[in-house]
């Protein structure tokens, strides 16, 4: 339950001062722990906070896909990524910063990669091989072009500091399902 | 021509010790110029480097384009990735660094949407505009979205530390002319 408390703390305080303006030893005071404790289990803050945002948002990802699977893969695909975008409206900024932190750390970014990226790439993968099996895409279609291009929209207009609105969330649905 | 010395400078450093290990006072003595000749032009070292790829791959980003429209506009888009490619394969590693620069200073991510990115976003549009008038794209197809998806096909594959290779081109060009 201690991992829980940092873990919070470490959203909060981000979620408050920005990625680069909380230290490793305002995360420690405000989860009343010693700096020792933060630095027993997480290598650097990056992964740290990957860890908060990762726990944070496997569960709301989760949340998103509804358990039925009678929806066409369009609207599956559009409810999925307004649940991601909305989600990035509040750690959309921690997002931007820890991408950031992963190109200037090859072992971070490994961590990045197996942690972060790579479950949610499966989730997309996930809705376009069932629409490969249900005919709802063209059997040409490839799904890891398709996810590299689903994600890499998003990746795109965050780091480029734009928005990302249910408009976005529905026009790559129907690019992906014309 | 003092600009362009310095721009080539930067340029060579970068590529040789990678952008975090290259300092303005560097540049500035393998250029042969003060220190103050660089502030005096670049408000930081990412706008100077921004400077050197920009001027470079400006160059390159035309040469891949051919002048005659008669290709397919899918050839066309495949081509423009291929180039693209190539050019990552020497600098993509100061396009990440250039990248996540503009994550820490706002300003600079301002600058770097103003000058790299939206220029590279207008050829890709453009190929898909003139799609869309030969009927090669559908009509209810958007360019907009359909660029984002592409750029950002490949900033979240060199973001990742994934290879750009020709078989992504075909199968991002592919995904967009099916």
């Amino acid at each position: 339950m201690v991992a829980e408390a940092i873990r919070k703390a470490a959203l909060r305080l981000v979620r408050e001062r920005g990625y680069r303006n909380v230290s490793i030893g305002a995360i420690a005071q405000a989860a009343g722990v010693a700096r020792q404790t933060l630095y027993n289990r997480w290598h650097a803050k990056a992964d740290l906070i990957l860890d908060a945002v990762f726990e944070e948002t496997g569960r709301r990802a989760d949340d998103q896909l509804p358990l039925e699977t009678g929806d066409a893969s369009r609207d599956r695909l559009e409810r999925l990524l307004i649940g991601v975008f909305n989600h990035l409206r509040a750690d959309g900024d921690t997002l931007r910063a820890l991408i950031a932190a992963a190109q200037e750390d090859s072992e971070f970014r490994e961590a990045f990669r197996e942690r972060f990226v790579a479950p949610r790439e499966t989730i997309v993968t996930d809705i376009l091989a069932e629409a490969l099996r249900r005919g709802e895409l063209s059997r040409e279609a490839d799904p890891d072009t398709l996810s590299t291009m689903i994600h890499g929209a998003f990746w795109y207009r965050l780091l480029n500091g734009r928005e990302l609105d249910h408009e976005l969330a529905r026009s790559i649905a129907r690019s992906v399902f014309p």
